[in-house]
């Protein structure tokens, strides 16, 4: 367990140190997800076990969407010194990827359940009121991008959370830009966003299933982009669309998740708006 | 104005009557819909001003799904004796059709803007997580079932508010069901939520226009589903799906309405689930 350590391209939760339990990796390609407390880290890895092999779940969904799923293990953690503490085991989203841009983009107007205890939805709906989820259906909870020369852009948690609609825009914009020139070039959001397996391909393939799955409802689920920087233009590029975090997963009882569709469809039209402008100012020279 | 009535299909809302104002209709197929109290009734009928004439909205959305706009009118009310009351003209829906079977259907998780003062989105809130709104996208607000022979199956306000997820899969069964029969037996499935012009159909054309349009956001409005008990196998079937109640509609600036679509989807998904049992049946002989 000598090669563990915090994931240097992490933008969202917790950092493992000494004072708070966060995700590791190794040199295997796995990710470890620490248990949360309460009864979050059960119901997590119930919902990772029962996915993992639900046959109603298509298999091209499971492995294009989700991280692989490998179990439990317990290691040593800085945070619980002496103690071997409960991980769920996955697949690590970002290995192999030299130069990580990141987006971690929370789906859902609600990030609550309709079935949650009074005092948690009280919590979730003010959040979701003063973030742009009620409004947009989704909100930016992390991002990172790297650029050329070794640049990263990593905005603050506190910058995120107060953002309106046109910073969402900015961002969203900014994720596919180079780094370091005077505000975002879109240069990138034709080989990332666009093209037969970017990421807006992806969410229209993700969009077909939400259209139909009945099984499960991602309340406060996230999609997790990313790409590498330095083999965007490679052949495949790279480009990753995921759902992470499954502490607040409901089952669908014979309904679609309405919530996290609607989430998806509005996120879906700004990265469509983004292609589109790019490809116009593309084609006028600019 | 010797021809005003109360409409005989009405399903939701207020009646016309000495104690309260409501819709009237009168014989050359207008209907007249009082102004509501507050800034209610001037921000529908902003909203039909701003709708009826706006550049952006495809001819096709606006003749297909929303009742036509005729202005408005100040006229006598049995509420208001002595008084000439404003009222918002429009298209009746159900003009025409001799046996009218109706269901009035909320769309949306939260029937609240994100944008609406507190003491109302608590009212709201309160009312979605009561009803189905916040679990499935959508409630009944009113069905008029009309069968052969005159049977009207017609359930109080009351009714409808306490049923579930299996209450609603029962009514949107029975809405396509000849009366007086044991149970809904969907004989009508095929004809008004199949076909090429059937509910189904034109529900999906109007998704595929709220997947792109960020005009408008329709908090509480209602999708009216209306055939005709006694025309529903001839040509075109009388079949109508069409938007009403825009009392809390907002601006879209450039924004999907993500929360009408995932409700929009979600009632899809549940008359599409119909459709295929009923041809089952069919083809199994039942």
């Amino acid at each position: 367990m000598a090669d563990l350590r915090p994931p240097e391209h992490q933008v969202a939760g917790h950092r493992a140190s000494v004072d708070n339990l966060g995700p590791l990796v190794d040199d295997a390609g796995l990710f470890y997800k620490p248990l949360q407390a309460g009864d979050r880290g059960e119901h997590e890895l119930a919902f990772y076990i029962a996915f993992s092999a639900h046959p109603a779940v298509p298999p091209r969904i499971r492995d294009a969407f989700f991280p692989r799923f490998h179990g439990t293990r317990r290691i040593p953690t800085a945070a619980r010194p002496g103690e071997l503490y409960p991980h769920i085991v996955l697949e690590d989203l970002l290995a192999g990827i030299a130069a990580p841009c990141v987006a971690d983009i929370k789906i859902g107007a609600c990030t609550w359940s309709p079935l949650a205890p009074e005092p948690y939805v009280a919590k979730c709906l003010a959040k979701d009121l003063e973030t742009t989820s009620a409004l947009l259906g989704f909100r930016v909870s992390g991002v990172r991008v790297a650029g050329q020369g070794g640049a990263v852009w990593r905005p603050e948690r506190s910058e995120l959370k107060g953002i309106d609609t046109a910073g969402v825009r900015g961002v969203l914009r900014r994720y596919v830009s180079s780094c370091g020139g005077d505000g975002p070039d879109c240069a990138l959001a034709a080989a990332v966003y666009g093209g037969d397996w970017g990421v807006l391909a992806q969410l229209r393939e993700l969009k077909a299933w939400f259209e139909e799955q009945t099984l499960f409802h991602f309340y406060s689920a996230s999609i997790l982009l990313g790409y590498d920087a330095n083999a965007v233009s490679a052949p495949g590029g790279g480009v990753r669309v995921k759902l992470v975090d499954f502490a607040h997963v409901d089952e669908g009882e014979g309904v679609i998740d309405h919530n996290f569709l609607g989430g998806l469809c509005s996120l879906i039209k700004f990265i469509a708006d983004i292609v589109a402008e790019a490809s116009e100012m593309a084609s006028s020279g600019h």
